[in-house]
């Protein structure tokens, strides 16, 4: 969920527009103080398009999340059958970008209140379930293809891949809620990891 | 921070029947729903008493997580010149203690809450920075006596640590947000990288 994604410098079509005023909102407001009319602020078409396509906040957000998911697919580099130790090191930046000025902190902090909803409201883990799934199953694939390669040892795609995506809820929670220097630290100690336990001796 | 401390069996003074209200009324409510009256109704003295010693929901639940700062310094195993390998095992064991049945969901729920208040709250940030400072200070206190007693390679003790802080802060943030089945494979993972990164050949 980088910045600088196309729909947000030039929205192709009105849901594009929609989303890059969620988006704006979001990150200004944060999941709390946010409203439909708040958005709408941000949009330059006429609010009424809004609730006419939404029933309430969570309606708008949730089809914001499925959004922001249609882009991350469809921005994640794609994978050949080469240089799966190259991907390895693009992930490893993709799982600590919270940590890093990717993204922005308003917009880190509002996802983040985004999945704490996930804790009460099924509606929102359901979503955030799926979208760890497919964290996972990229990250998976990209080992399995590594071992296959002769470039990664031969651990379990499975277990690796949910190491890599808990670290990367881990990184985001603690960039926003904590102390942030830590991440440094951590992403050293991560690199060891994959050099000295993932890589190919 | 695990169930059953004395102070939930057996309150000793005011103070901790205040500190078990509130753990229940935590775990019961969650943060939004929380109110000083929802406290007082899991308090068997008088309400009163809550509302002169706190100002607000906040003020008391800052006093809470001091308190159980305190007892989770007073539950860690004092820390022997042997054996920083059973210890570490322990700190592992702590690191996924979220993902397992040790904390209640609603209690694990509630801390999820009240750390995401840290996102836009400076007094609730600046607790889970010095809960979080805790953690990796002890993580890495054993990490450098497993060093000098040869049981631990002879890695970066503060990176280390730095990890297995953010790895519990994912631990705690997956499970109450999305799909936890994942903690499995990744504490067998995380398992690993101790074997193979971190005790000594």
């Amino acid at each position: 969920m980088n910045q600088g994604t196309s729909f947000l410098d030039d929205p192709d079509d009105t849901r594009e527009a929609i989303m890059r005023a969620t988006y704006v909102a979001l990150g200004k407001h944060g999941y709390s103080d946010l409203t439909i009319q708040r958005i709408g602020d941000e949009f330059s078409k006429s609010k009424s398009l809004l609730y006419h396509h939404y029933d309430s906040k969570d309606d708008l957000l949730l089809d914001f999340l499925e959004f922001m998911l249609t882009q991350l697919e469809e921005q994640l580099p794609v994978y050949k059958d080469s240089g799966a130790d190259d991907h390895i090191q693009d992930i490893v930046d993709q799982t600590f970008v919270f940590g890093g000025t990717h993204t922005s902190d308003d917009f880190a902090r509002a996802i983040l209140e985004l999945r704490t909803q996930g804790a009460n409201d099924d509606a929102f883990r359901s979503y955030f379930t799926r979208s760890d799934q497919f964290v996972r199953k990229h990250v998976a694939h990209t080992i399995r293809s590594g071992i296959e390669q002769g470039i990664f040892r031969d651990v379990d795609p499975q277990e690796t891949a949910a190491l890599f995506q808990l670290t990367f809820v881990g990184t985001m929670t603690q960039r926003v809620t904590s102390d942030d220097d830590v991440l440094e630290d951590a992403r050293a100690e991560f690199e060891r990891y994959v050099r000295e336990c993932l890589l190919a001796e």
